[in-house]
């Protein structure tokens, strides 16, 4: 596979098929700055096309996933001049764009502040842990500022109801809460639980084939509201290339010898 | 009304204004081949503008709901070529559309195997009543393919963020798990605490008056995300047409009245 | 601020930057008629660029919310017209579309009867709170009509999936399960426990500043299932604006001197 880039914000462990990315910037609560963005968006872009990297974990060192956005950035955009502002707010909005689509399944474990962009990167991925202390919420109007970014994707998450109520009150809730709300998939009560939980999700992501994942994350992606004619038949095509190609020959065939197929590991 | 259609792969069961329609192929779980796609959707075409048939029970055989896809038909398919696979795809999205579009109120019962396709069409229908034991899932991307005409659907009933989960994991779970996310109103806890939640939900749905139960499901299903000004143009006319019509001017003056209108036998 | 109107049919009582709004037509449970909905979008007019008024709060007199739309609007209309039914009906979506888009936080307190109309409006409020005996319901399909301006606002509120069972049967359920559905926010089991959540919520939102809050909301309500590049083109714009606006800097400002933003009384 094509080399990863080498970072300063971030830990990179690859094992097994699986890329743990971790936020490492422990002093600032692993605040989102311009370079963690910018090596983010690099990481993504290195495995994009790399089906043997088949999940991305996304954590954060010291205890923390991650407080935010960085307050010397916006510092140095204020010394900038409003279009500074905006387009450091836009590259965080690509970077959750991005991952939303990462053809791999995201997982990300979340731990003590999931504040503002934490929250936004959370809202992204496709299977969510979190510790049940972990405290989460969208501060941005209570400092006079917009979750601008952040919002739509919220809202996509969990729903407009509960969206709005959280927005507009700069409402503080913990993981527990996180699960109720749909926000998380699972909850734990301590690390060794949540290291557990997400060995378990790996293993039930290895079973699956990851061309067949990543298509299918694109179609759920793709699903509006009323599932229209278009998505139909492009779907169908989509299953027919799959049902022909390596990975649905490979699955068929195992599923009637009554054996694993050469994915799952 | 309009003859029903002579069927091979399913039992049919009409009264009291309800129709009752059991997939029969207990050998095979129930599973969804090309014939009982083409019987289903000539039975929706045969009842579809008879407004005495007010309800649609569908049921399956022997313990079991529908476990998904015939293989022999996949097979089949395989034999004639990728042009074949996606058109027996596109047929039964075909039928989850007409499913979902029915007038008719539809109320599936779950349980047993509710896999692939046979999720797909709990998805589709308006009340869904499940067995605690009932075994949902998708286990598509875990054989190499994808739900392709399902997932759109699921995205619709559970949202995005349980689908992802589901969908990128094959994952299995029960009727109890299925009430909490929503995807079914009802679990019961055995055959005949089924039953009366059946007959319970048919009598709500028989107060209802047909066609305002039509035009309120067509309603619904127009209704996007945002509430747009056409659609609530369009309202305001069905409204108008059906207050000033016979069931309107029937219900008010029966709430008037203190009695039960006309179609609530 | 501009003058509030004069109302028939409304209590208006303006302190600390919240005005209360009180549906005030007890005899009949505080029924809809048409100079309620007329009564009602004066005033949201009148306070709409008000950024001094920051939130509404919507209750009824007498122990009820809103039984739905007034009988005697609707016999009147019967001797005017098929016309006259549907600009009734449709007057009353638009009264549910701006109150959706008041650039206010609005909450509802929900007591007794929230039917038809009533549950139009809790659909609409940013933050609902429900006693735990509150009677829900959408009863129009049983008396031959349909919740035509409602529905659509009751499927973005809790989803297609309830929706469908709860219009296509008129059922009725309490405060309880509507916290369950994730109809309301909260419930509380009397007079003075929903008072003191009502000032716990607008304690909270009294913490947010006016502006941000009012364009976060503009935001939310614009997000579609799937958050496009020009929405979140747009917000990043909206989010320099804030930034840099009054707001903005005082909030940031307050956040580095540890103190409370001039908002926050």
């Amino acid at each position: 596979m094509s080399t990863l880039p080498v970072c300063q914000t971030l830990l990179l462990d690859m094992h097994n098929g699986v890329l743990h990315i971790t936020l490492n910037r422990p002093d600032s609560r692993n605040a989102m700055n311009l370079q963690m963005v910018s090596e983010l968006r690099a990481v993504l872009a290195a495995v994009h096309d790399e089906r043997g990297v088949r999940a991305l974990v996304v954590g954060g060192a010291g205890g923390h996933f991650c407080a935010g956005g960085d307050i010397k950035d916006m510092a140095n955009a204020r010394a900038q001049g409003p279009g500074a502002h905006r387009d450091l707010n836009r590259l965080f909005g690509a970077l959750l764009q991005e991952v939303q689509h990462a053809p791999q399944v995201v997982i990300t474990v979340l731990q003590g502040a999931v504040l503002g962009g934490g929250f936004g990167l959370a809202c992204v991925s496709d299977i969510a842990l979190a510790d049940h202390q972990a405290q989460f919420g969208l501060p941005e109007t209570s400092l006079g500022l917009l979750p601008a970014q952040i919002a739509p994707f919220v809202v996509q998450r969990i729903g407009l109801t509960l969206a709005r109520r959280l927005a507009l009150t700069a409402a503080r809730f913990d993981g527990t809460q996180a699960r109720r709300m749909g926000l998380v998939h699972f909850v734990e009560h301590d690390t060794q639980a949540l290291a557990e939980r997400l060995d378990e999700v790996l293993a039930h992501v290895l079973c699956c084939a990851p061309g067949a994942n990543a298509a299918t994350k694109k179609l759920l992606l793709a699903s509006a509201v009323q599932p229209s004619d278009a998505l139909l038949d492009e779907a169908a095509e989509w299953f027919s290339e799959a049902v022909t190609g390596v990975e649905g020959v490979e699955g068929t065939l195992a599923f009637v010898q009554k054996r694993k197929p050469g994915w799952a590991l």
